[in-house]
């Protein structure tokens, strides 16, 4: 588990350390979305959305030129991905469920690339067969979420990469070894696959403009920690004729017990889509929170939601009502409400959200066909 | 032009310098083809070779278990290929028109790739367009050969990248940078397609194997510069479950100019498949032989074929009798022929093979699709 004084790395393939989303937007040289982006944002979504409301999503880079390109009339596409290394859990969830949204609100297309290629590269142990089994299973929690075939593509990379391989070969020669190894930090003991890998995550970003043979804005809804590759394929992207993708960057739903992000290697920490109702109470039940010692310490001293994930949890996605949050947030302050009485709140959410992905997991079973980019063969110009 | 006095560089990029076949085989560790193995060659093809018999080629890898393996009736397929970065000239054509014989011989299936994404990565000039140019062209000189279309699949790597990309990624696992760079001698300004690339030539010889599922030998017929390749293909092969690939290596047919390889920095070094009657004996013509500075000196003292541009022509292409190749050079050696006599018998020869050539490339252009490796993707078994 990250420990909080450990210093912070976060690169596409390890996120460590305590986090400071300020000091990344520095180093990676992002924006702030700020109040004013965001009035621009719901002028034309009509509404509010609970992850920009609480900072969940907080960074970005040229959302303000792609809301520009869009009010002249000229629309965008959306892009986002997953690399199917195991088991969903929610915090990937995130910026897929705020993507189905900003797709809604703006009625537009959305890629989503799942990665096999990547993962297969990047994580020395897992076997072909296991990263196609993960393709499979991930790609019933992307449908999941709500999107709809009519604008949704899900490539995968192996699969797909009659769609892809043309871009990527445009893409890699732009890119040497040398900006490869400053940008991710390639050592020489990476494979060959790997080192290559940074042309297909940037494909996407171009295959619309690629297809159509019409140059699209595109935006990317993501976590910071997939930076590094937009900036690569920011830096490729006129040299081959195409914008600069946006994007719009979310912090880590953190994991449920103490420090970092949720982790497969400490199971009791995420929430996967496929836990079972009683794996999931249990998990939440377990959660570390910023409880006192005893119930009569914290009933006299109030406990300290700033450190709970619980709380987190109500802050980024179980809790949207405002007042109902600052409610529960002077209740845990002043000592109106135990820790364990608190998790008994946000159990049956959890529950129910997981009961109904689970049940869109099922249905998409039969559907994933509808989903597939395969369907972009026809549409590509020759 | 290359000096002779010049290091010797031999890599698929780059060909310098005195060429020494015997250190070659020392550096690069393969076998030379000798007397005993040449046997075993004929007595299952029923006839020689010209460029057996004249060590046009001369190395092997593993060219004894693959006539081991044919014997017991465990046939193996063939694999060759070209990179697509301009006009094929006759050195080109030296191993296909060997792997055409050896083809129709061991009556075997024969994978045939065009690399264009390498030519693409490695060559910084070569626009995407001009490539393309580049494949097609050269996909018209590999069917002139006269390979038939139900035992040659030509594969396009972009095109059929959907046919490779799966076995490449297994193969791009298993090379680190560190052996590229080693291997290949690639530096931190070569761009990531061309570190990537290594997987790509690798694929085509576990192709067969893995689309019919069925563990195949497979030998490669090209040129000594590939080998690094090999080695490279080689060092994975068993780690994926394959045979290690052998391969039957050609030298270099010299250029028509003094020193090194046919050249495209040196027009007239190279008799390209496209070059007119006019041109082509022009460069014949040109070229440089071991004749005296005069007439008279040369009937007197004779010249030197073993420098002669013409006369390595006869020997390793055009003048396939002994007899006849003895009896001419004992003429060069005495006096008694001319430089400018002795083209004038190589001349018609080279125009009447390129004529055959160029009117079978003409017909090639109604043909492509019977060649096309897109014709396995119904074989590859799911």
């Amino acid at each position: 588990m990250s420990k909080d004084n450990e210093e912070m790395v976060v690169t596409p393939w390890e996120v460590r350390g305590k986090l400071d989303y300020d000091r990344l937007i520095e180093e990676f040289g992002t924006q702030r979305i700020d109040e004013k982006l965001l009035k621009r944002i719901y002028k034309i979504t009509g509404e509010k959305h609970v992850m920009l409301e609480r900072e969940l999503f907080f960074s970005h880079r040229d959302l303000d030129w792609v809301l520009d390109e869009y009010e002249k009339g000229n629309k965008f596409v959306i892009y986002t991905g997953r690399g199917p290394s195991g088991n969903v859990h929610i915090g990937h969830l995130v910026p897929w469920i705020f993507t189905k949204w900003w797709q809604e609100k703006f009625d537009t297309r959305l890629y989503f690339q799942l990665t096999n290629d990547e993962k297969f590269w990047f994580e020395q142990d897992l076997s072909y067969d296991e990263v196609k089994k993960h393709t499979y299973e991930n790609t019933l929690d992307v449908i999941a979420t709500g999107v709809e075939p009519e604008n949704t593509f899900i490539i995968n990379d192996i699969e797909h990469i009659d769609l892809l391989y043309e871009l990527a070969v445009q893409v890699a020669k732009k890119i040497t070894f040398s900006t490869a190894k400053a940008v991710f930090g390639f050592e020489n003991s990476m494979n060959i696959g790997g080192i290559f890998y940074p042309s297909m995550q940037a494909v996407p970003a171009f295959l619309h403009s690629w297809i159509y043979g019409e140059k699209t804005p595109c935006i990317i809804p993501c976590a910071i920690d997939q930076d590094p590759h937009w900036r690569v394929t920011r830096d490729v992207a006129e040299k081959l004729g195409y914008y600069k993708p946006a994007s719009i960057q979310n912090k880590f739903l953190p994991g449920l017990q103490e420090g970092g992000k949720m982790s497969s290697s400490s199971p009791m920490s995420a929430l996967y889509t496929t836990d079972t109702t009683k794996v999931a109470r249990k998990k939440v039940m377990a959660a570390f929170t910023g409880g006192r010692e005893t119930a009569e310490e914290q009933r006299k001293l109030g406990a300290n939601p700033d450190i709970c994930s619980v709380f987190m949890y109500y802050d980024m996605l179980f809790m949207p009502d405002d007042k109902e949050l600052a409610d529960i947030e002077q209740k845990c302050r002043s000592g109106e409400i135990l820790c364990g009485e608190c998790k008994q709140i946000l159990a049956p959410r959890v529950i129910d959200f997981l009961e109904k992905h689970q049940e869109k997991r099922e249905e998409a079973k039969e559907r994933i066909h509808e989903f597939s980019a395969s369907r972009l063969r026809d549409d590509i110009r020759r």
